[in-house]
């Protein structure tokens, strides 16, 4: 089925949520999905892989990026900058395959404006109390921090409404095949299966 | 859940594909899935039950519900009329209700116009030869009726542009399996989700 139109899919969801976990779960899963990578002027982890876990960049090549206008989007978080390139984007959705973007909910109006088929899915803590739990037992906050992620996660589940799909994240493995549930039925759209039925319909 | 959204869905596909098939499967699988029951004015056959198959009516009394404009659409076929009551369908979907019609692609249409929300599936054969050898294999048809019956089939397989999804018809259980991920993934959108959203949301 090659030559069918490639597919974005935005996924979304408040901090604290489990999105990377999903995330891991759906690649390990469907190996065909292809993953986008950030750009980020933050230092490198000693357990990151440069290209892998995110492009490493300067700043001066970053804005460089962002001038050229190879960034789709970008946001700074305390005082470094992560931004979505847009070359691997486009050259893996003209190669037909299915391009998965982690992206805040602001970033993700953006790209739609860009890419209006994009799909998107949000995922959703299964109640607030949970999100908070989860994110205190990761011991990384003080309570003001806590207070503060907890509030931009309810601004953040509030622009739910703007998503194609919302996946509630009760369980890591049931998230994940939701939504290589939800990828598997995109495949029976026309765009799709174009090629498919241009097939079957010229042996007439 | 209650008191989210119905969803109307609408399953067509070319005279032989399978449809019946199908969608017994899809019933037998999933008893929630509420079934929209065509009105005839056709003699009811022996194996046949009144409000289960159908519901079998006078031409006087469809004529009637015609008028009164209690059919959604309706169509002629070989001197008799086949419609899609429109009283069960609205009060199923004030229920919250997922509700299957089969119909075919002119009368889809017309859905269409009266229900924008409506989804829309087109059961789709393997190839053209399939549907020939299927056709021919029910025996019910001279050369004449099965080169009536594809030449209908290719217009009708055009239309598949107008459907949200294509689910391809190979294999009887697997395109059952095919419908319900898309009505399971379907529950993911925000219109059926927003009784669980508004929850999540008012507890902060």
């Amino acid at each position: 089925m090659e030559n069918n139109e490639g597919m974005l899919l935005l996924f979304s969801g408040p901090s604290g949520v489990g999105k990377d976990t999903v995330l891991e779960l759906i690649f390990e899963k469907n190996k065909n999905l292809q993953r986008s990578i950030s750009l980020t002027t933050r230092e490198q982890r000693q357990n990151e892989i440069d290209g892998v876990d995110y492009h490493f960049v300067s700043k001066d090549t970053f804005m460089k990026l962002v001038d050229e206008k190879k960034v789709l989007e970008f946001a700074e978080y305390g005082q470094n900058y992560y931004g979505t390139p847009k070359g691997p984007v486009d050259k893996w959705l003209s190669e037909g395959k299915v391009v998965i973007l982690k992206i805040e909910v602001q970033g993700a109006q953006k790209i739609r404006q860009i890419y209006p088929d994009a799909i998107s899915i949000f995922l959703m803590p299964p109640s607030m109390e949970e999100l908070e739990s989860r994110i205190r037992n990761r011991g990384t906050e003080d309570e003001k921090g806590i207070r503060e992620r907890l509030n931009i996660a309810h601004q953040e589940i509030k622009r739910c409404v703007d998503y194609d799909y919302i996946v509630v994240n009760e369980d890591s493995n049931k998230a994940c095949d939701d939504v290589l549930d939800i990828i598997k039925v995109l495949n029976f759209t026309y765009k799709r299966m174009n090629n498919y039925i241009s097939e079957v319909i010229k042996n007439v």
